[in-house]
């Protein structure tokens, strides 16, 4: 369970006992009902029209409702969780977090997955495609992605099926169907657009801000033998549509100004629509995957500071060929990977190629892929004010058996 | 302009004047309101609920309603548009096509692209692969495919703003960023999703018509050279996702039974989830091209009922892995193209990857992909009762210089 700052603020959709869900922000170990805080008076002048904004059963008009409706839903927070002279009205719309189960906070218009970890493509490509060049051509001109598929993406806690497919079974030689073999997790770092853009134009890296509500946590599930068999030459489909896991809670933008780091140092200039460059995030992560029969295990712990392409810079391609955002888009870093073994964001990696062993539940092991059971977590954290944290939440699924 | 058959009743939504948009369907060269019809009870039976069904902006509610509800309506449509009796109740809501324009009838949830034309898979890999094999090693056993850009599937009519992006340029070997030199149009047959499904499960090939509502008429605007760029590893991103172009009216699954044909026989029995087959479709295809300096001339004439893969398998694929379907949802075939030159559904094809004439305008040109003020028109039309046919409707659109 997230400890909240006091200054982080994010954004969720809760349900509580039977009502429908609402949108709530969270603080410490509480979280508080907007919607209630909305009807009762205590946003009026935040934002405009509270309740029409936020008396709903998730974020969709909040974020399309832009930065300055976002900017001032935060201070008014801010202001009125800092005030004791408030808490007696605060006291209505405040849960203990246990009392609430969050829900997918807002409805995913498009979902993009970029590919920015040069130790991950680079891993990738040794271990699937050793004849071929550490990167590929277009790497390091342009942040490569590809669209998943929006309609699966789901919140923590949600079961994850092992899926079934087609794929060439090494050992005969013949294309099998059967549950994958080789079920993985990518630690990504994901951004929520809450301001749409017009079809034909380009939003340039420095209007960022203009767009992008937040950040979450993202696990993207992945069957490495489904993906290997399908993806040539129009990329990964069923390998990774089956399910797309993201935190509960968006963590604003805002929230995140401590954690601004200066991108790594490109081996070229970028191309026009790539520059300013923009800013890198030095966000942490933490991987960890407890088995079936044994406690927790973290497995790896990758940064985001090290990522090749910044989130302007994902931003302002997906647009740069004049398609449109839509309120509600969702793009993430693609796995994030470190240069040591201990920052690898996937199994694949960890396990060179389900060559090497992992510790897991105090055991060294050899896995290749997740087992029936694994319960996977994905936590991530970023500097905050006055030399603090702020937490980005968790991310968690549970591998459940194949359903036939 | 389309002229529809008395027995057709496609679905679209429509803009009148200054009203706003609502759901419709088309006989003859008219349209008839079928918000107006709603409110006017003159659907009542028919279906659940026709005002709350069909006094909206757009077809997602009805579509989501379900095959008994699509049913219904038809059968109500056939019979008051076949009634001398109804024709004063109708005149009121009765238009000339002239007077209104068409709007994107529902949103898109995701869109999925296949690869399903052996012989536009085929024609792709000799030109742009001649090194490789004749076909993807997993081609003939799955319906190869990929996530599309829901958010900028466009309505027919809708200008194509040529995009700019990263290249390699072919003669200097720089990566240069420019606007598309080979901007290209793909043929495709597609289907909509009316109701979803549950994650984690398969929709079984003989549950189709439980889910697609109906076709429409694709265009997958391509930038080769994009594409060429940033495909490897995860696929087609920037080159397609610019705009998809369909066609207004979604021509119902119950439309087309005079078009079912047994598909082409496989090399391979089909794996587990894709049998039985289904049914394929005899829906033939006009590929029209007018120079901005010239008049329109048919460039192909390609026909789906040579596709490897049926609409069936594909959602079923889509599903294999129990990957969620979701009211909107939009699949298509990719590009349709036949044996013969004449039946060829891109320009890469027709040129034969830019070396070969096409005739456009009474002359042999050289092309290397349309040119600005180009417009494209892809019509299709089916075998229909009786003999006759049904047209599936068309998809236009005008191609405009780069914004930059």
């Amino acid at each position: 369970m997230t400890h909240w700052s006091a200054t982080t603020m994010p954004y969720g959709v809760v349900r509580s006992g039977g009502r429908a869900p609402r949108p709530a922000t969270a603080v410490g170990d509480d979280v508080i009902d907007l919607a209630g805080l909305a009807r009762d008076g205590l946003l009026d002048g935040a934002l405009p029209d509270p309740t029409a904004t936020l008396d709903r059963p998730d974020l969709d008009t909040f974020l399309a409702a832009g930065p300055d409706a976002w900017h001032g839903l935060r201070v008014r927070l801010l202001e009125l969780t800092a005030d004791p002279a408030a808490a007696d009205r605060l006291a209505p719309h405040r849960w203990a977090s246990s009392e609430v189960a969050p829900v997918l906070a807002w409805s995913v218009a498009d979902y993009v997955d970029f590919y920015s970890s040069r130790d991950h493509a680079s891993n990738v490509s040794r271990i699937l495609r050793p004849d071929d060049p550490a990167l590929p051509d277009a790497w390091d001109h342009l942040p490569i992605g590809y669209h998943g598929r929006a309609g699966t993406v789901v919140v923590s806690g949600t079961d994850v099926v092992r899926p079934t497919g087609l794929r060439r079974d090494l050992d005969s030689g013949e294309v099998v169907s059967a549950p994958t073999q080789h079920l993985d997790v990518e630690v990504e770092l994901g951004w929520v657009v809450g301001v749409g853009s017009e079809l034909g134009t380009t939003v340039p890296t420095s209007a960022f801000a203009d767009h992008v509500v937040g950040a979450v946590v993202v696990n993207d599930w992945s069957a490495r033998d489904l993906q290997a068999f399908e993806y040539r030459p129009l990329g990964p489909f069923l390998g990774k549509s089956f399910a797309t896991s993201v935190s509960p809670w968006i963590v604003p933008l805002e929230a995140l100004t401590d954690a601004r780091v200066p991108p790594p140092t490109p081996p070229r200039p970028p191309a026009h629509h790539l520059a300013p460059v923009g800013d890198g995030y030095r966000i942490g992560f933490e991987l960890e995957i407890a088995p079936h029969d044994g406690g927790p295990t973290v497995v790896a712990r990758p940064d985001a500071a090290g990522l090749r392409w910044t989130p302007s810079q994902q931003l302002s391609h997906l647009t740069s060929n004049g398609a449109s955002l839509r309120p509600g888009d969702l793009f993430a870093s693609g796995t994030v990977s470190g240069p040591t073994r201990g920052e690898r964001g996937s199994l694949l990696e960890l396990t060179w190629g389900w060559t090497e062993d992992v510790v897991l539940a105090g055991g060294a092991v050899r896995r290749d892929g997740l087992a029936d059971g694994d319960t996977v977590t994905i936590r991530a954290a970023a500097p905050g004010p006055d030399g603090g944290t702020v937490a980005l939440g968790e991310v968690t699924g549970r591998v459940v058996a194949a359903r036939r």
